[in-house]
């Protein structure tokens, strides 16, 4: 039987703001399996901020997709066939084999696939809470953070991936919790579904004055810690309400990385305020990763916290989902779903 | 007998740049002593970056002074007279007295007036290596950057009243130091002086770009450590070259204390590096004191750690030593002797 795998790859690099032109289809036969391979369907692509930085030419805090490369990315699927022992038709497994329908893996490399429990748990929460996005929320929040109950926690991108997963961890610990979030619908469900105390609308205060003055008034005890999604204004404004010794987590500057300047412009609040800012990727820490999915888990099973989701259907939507994520169209984590 | 104090009070708030025209000296004939106080003679003043911060109206990081008062500032004398049992005409003693020849001292509060063995460490030392300056240098070095043998630390203002004991105490911890002065005469003190192992002229390299490539050649190993003192174009310089899991003590920004903008146009760094950026404050750290002095005097002690002091004469020079700390005049601790 022949298969045939639809393929997205990195055709062009972006200048600026990366557009549905740098991504290009392709359709491949797929081989057959050789010694220690397993051939898995991909049931949901991740598609991730991270991404854009790899599709430059130049090192980002990942290194960069070559040309013609499909690119890259989380992975969850069903294993079709195997020939590695410790693999069988119908597991559900994690991979990160990118944009395409199929992928061929070599089970023998550590890491590269991981079988996953989907009896209580779906799959593509593996994607969201219960996986990348919920560790890295988890780690920049309990490890750097470090809330203490009645502090005052801040979040950009509070209806993103991370940032759904960063508030809802935020309220278990007890703090007072704020979102930033872009439009009135994503402020309803930061509210509403999330149970954040507040949500602020940043589109609504263009600028470090008036989106401070907001903050002021959501935050009446000030801001002692900020788990930093977007950067740019957002940060500035933040850094300006924080109190004496606060935290800030830098997980994403995604105001930045089509290219446009996102400047610091007051970073004497860093000296004024005594803060701590710490930028961290996740994949520094996966010795953290058990405990951050232990502590999630139990959240998740008591009712506390839930996976948000937005999901696309087709490996053709992939590029459109990605490129969603920079104008904000997604809440919860974005999917791309291929069956 | 009377006797006639003379002092220097903040005149007025200085409209961006400091002149010498917000100070006033005026003359005051001192009370008597009353039950627990101490007159004190003061021999030097500390004038100290901080100090401009206290010029404006509103809080920095440390409280504001009030026009007609004296400024504030660290200061080393002998008592002259004393109506508190712990205290004897001929101690010597460090306070808090300002700008002002004489000062009458309420021993009685807590940390007023503290003793001082000038057997072996000169008395202007306890403003210096041995003092304030001493102290910060070791916090920022030793508790936020926490260097190891081989690392290479990067300190900006290398020949200031900090920056001399961050140069030294990072080479006694065994890395690679580099230092960044004004200046070819800074410079020059700064590799024979102090033993740093080079040491930039970042007058020489005005933008980002220049002064990066000359980090670059001087740090092959990239940056492990920053000790910030100056901040813009030079800590965003030092960003670009540091290495993944960096530090950085943010223990001043002078080049924005005049109301110059400094911005951080590329916080980006932070994340791609994973920096940690950490200000503060030597006052927040007291309970650090002890072991600060007893590692610093150990070094002193041991000859491998100078206290480096510019003195100039008289209470009238006070102004002129102060605003020469931003035109980088002084090299070491910039103190004003009044005997």
């Amino acid at each position: 039987m022949t298969i045939v795998n639809r393929q997205i790859l990195l055709d062009s690099r972006p200048q600026g703001e990366a557009t549905a032109a740098n991504f290009r289809m392709v359709e491949a036969e797929l081989p057959a399996l050789a010694d220690g391979q397993v051939l898995v369907r991909n049931q949901f692509l991740s598609v991730d901020p991270y991404m854009r930085g790899r599709m430059n030419a130049g090192e980002s805090y990942v290194p960069p997709l070559s040309l013609g490369e499909v690119m890259g990315g989380g992975t969850a699927g069903e294993v079709v066939a195997s020939k590695h022992a410790d693999f069988t038709q119908g597991d559900a497994v994690l991979g990160f084999s990118g944009w395409q329908e199929y992928a061929i893996v070599d089970a023998r490399q550590p890491g590269s696939l991981q079988k996953v429990d989907t009896s209580s748990v779906p799959l593509s929460a593996y994607l969201g809470a219960m996986g990348m996005p919920g560790v890295t929320a988890w780690y920049g929040l309990m490890r750097i953070i470090e809330p203490k109950a009645g502090e005052t926690i801040v979040v950009s991108a509070a209806a993103g991936a991370v940032g759904c997963v960063v508030g809802q961890l935020a309220k278990a610990a007890g703090c007072h919790t704020v979102g930033l979030a872009g439009g009135p619908s994503k402020c309803t469900f930061v509210r509403e579904e999330l149970g954040l105390d507040a949500c602020i609308d940043y589109r609504s205060y263009p600028d470090v004055a008036s989106l401070g003055s907001a903050l002021a008034e959501a935050c009446p005890k000030g801001i002692d810690g900020n788990f930093e999604n977007v950067g740019g204004v957002i940060l500035e404004a933040v850094l300006s309400r924080m109190n004496r010794f606060g935290r800030v987590a830098v997980c994403g500057m995604i105001a930045g990385y089509n290219g446009m300047p996102t400047p610091l412009n007051v970073p004497l609040w860093i000296l004024q305020s005594r803060l701590t800012v710490r930028g961290f990727i996740v994949g520094d820490h996966m010795d953290a990763w058990p405990q951050a999915m232990k502590e999630i888990g139990a959240l998740v099973a008591q009712g506390r916290l839930k996976s948000h989701e937005t999901v696309s259907s087709g490996l053709e939507t992939a590029p459109d989902a990605f490129l969603g994520l920079f104008r904000g169209k997604n809440i919860g984590k974005q999917l791309v779903s291929l069956v």
